[in-house]
């Protein structure tokens, strides 16, 4: 699926000026650590929750669209979660049709918010992985042009737009900078961006551990996903991309178990009013159970990396 | 209750200096008018909602209780709402006793947030006056420092610091900004520090019109309260230091519909993920309906003021 395209500032300077028009600068919100009860001098939140489609994903579906020539039959994905409802939101925005195959175990709240969103939903297969060989299939026979959650060089210069916008609002890069991992699509942007000049730490759920077990074994392998967060960091392997990326500039890979992940959405809902879901709450519950340990002069940003969440189980 | 002191800009940054190790600067996000779907060239939105205490009233306690010599007995106030809330945020951070008088017809969600935050909760009299009768009695008693939700000069002047910051965080004061009001202590603060360098206008519930019924009678007047946001807007009387200040500096007072501020309320959740209780979405509400109508070349200023909500009802 993937070409190895290398991403590099210059192509996410190109992506954040393509999509300038139809995404969102979302708030850089530094706050002293003892704000947050952590022994560091600053946090940086980036409040991507608050973005286009709930989630970061828009970034990289608005690039992908307005990079390549959109067939008459739309564009098409197979996703119950953001990359789904990025690119339905993509779509709807840039007045073209989508399609979105999602397997029957997805909720009927996610399929109505797609249908919300103008996209035409494709309820087919027990697992994803059937969907996606449905989505796969129908594309070949459409021509539509396919969206992927996170292994499409466009997509990851979209992620990499975020990494850009931290960086011009906070005047420098961060000391270090904590970002979950799913499929690695965020994570593959945000290193391509800073290199070296932050210390990109990836962080994941124990329950989905795509990056942590193919540092394990050498290579991207499949893993078993369940847990909190994999609703959006459920990605079954690491993407290519990513894993090439991460390889040169991720030098931490870390565990969280779902206690602490909760622990930390909660906290950033009672004592911030941030509304996310449980993936973007990784940072916080890293810092929070010591899983990592910044030092006391260090300024750690937090990317808040989606809200698309039923707010009630926040209650 | 309240002595006439002048609430200039001197007195809110002398506040502003005094509360800067105990509350957050929230962030200002700057977006194109087109970004809300409105005709105007910036809306700024002021996420004060994320302020310590979960509103802005953190502001003004914190200025009470350290402008003030604190009696062993404490602090003490009325309020089951944002208020007392704030007063008990307060009183915990700076270690002093706080006692709470709430009548027997709110919330036990609501009572039990006060406690959690350390306070000691006083549940008594059928409606809020008989609670606040209780509290003065008790206050006589004790000696304990009493807050007032908004008719207190330095609860103003902290509220001013909300509006000082807005101005530091956008670069120059904005064309207008929409403040909602209840007792009114929010937007005396407001418009003490803009005076008449911003259009400041006052926004209310039409269930909850003190400051326009008191400019119909000419005079501060009791009215009857109720609707979607009378759980913060729901004071009887705009407050004497509000009503002295918004005659000088508050030329307009405009009266929403709840149906409007409640699907201000959803878009603010829907659309852009900012979880906030009724009373903060009556400036979209107003932009949305046409209540106010700015100019298209104006920059308008929003102040989503408490997240104080059961996120459950966002659903």
């Amino acid at each position: 699926m993937t070409t190895m395209t290398t991403i590099d500032r210059d192509l996410i300077r190109a992506a954040a000026q393509r999509i300038a028009a139809d995404v969102r600068h979302t708030p850089l919100w530094r706050l002293p650590g003892a704000a947050l009860g952590v022994d560091v001098a600053e946090v940086w939140l980036k409040l991507e929750q608050l973005q286009v489609s709930g989630s970061f994903m828009a970034r990289g579906m608005f690039n992908r669209l307005l990079s390549n020539p959109i067939p008459a039959a739309g564009v098409i994905v197979a996703s119950g979660g953001n990359a789904g409802i990025a690119t339905a939101a993509a779509a709807r925005a840039l007045g073209v049709p989508c399609e979105v195959f999602v397997p029957t175990v997805s909720s009927p709240a996610k399929q109505a918010k797609l249908r919300e969103l103008g996209a035409k939903v494709v309820v087919t297969g027990a697992v994803y992985a059937e969907a996606l060989d449905a989505c796969l299939a129908r594309q070949r026979e459409t021509g539509a042009l396919l969206t992927h959650a996170y292994d499409q060089p466009e997509v990851v210069a979209g992620a990499g737009t975020l990494a850009r916008e931290i960086e011009e609002q906070g005047g420098e890069p961060p000391d270090s900078v904590l970002v979950s991992v799913g499929g690695g699509g965020l994570i593959a942007g945000v290193a391509a961006w800073f290199e070296d000049r932050s210390r990109v730490v990836a962080l994941e759920p124990e329950l989905a551990p795509t990056l942590y077990r193919a540092r394990e074994a050498g290579a991207p392998v499949d893993v078993d996903v369940s847990g909190i967060a994999a609703d959006s960091l459920g990605a079954r392997r690491i993407g290519a991309i990513a894993w090439d990326i991460a390889q040169r500039h991720v030098p931490d890979a870390l565990l969280l178990p779902d206690a602490a992940i909760g622990a930390a959405q909660l906290t950033l809902w009672k004592e911030f009013k941030l509304a996310v879901e449980p993936a973007a709450a990784l940072g916080l519950a890293a810092l929070q159970s010591g899983a990592y340990v910044p030092q006391a002069d260090e300024i750690v940003a937090l990317v808040l990396c989606g809200a698309n969440l039923d707010p009630g189980t926040l209650s």
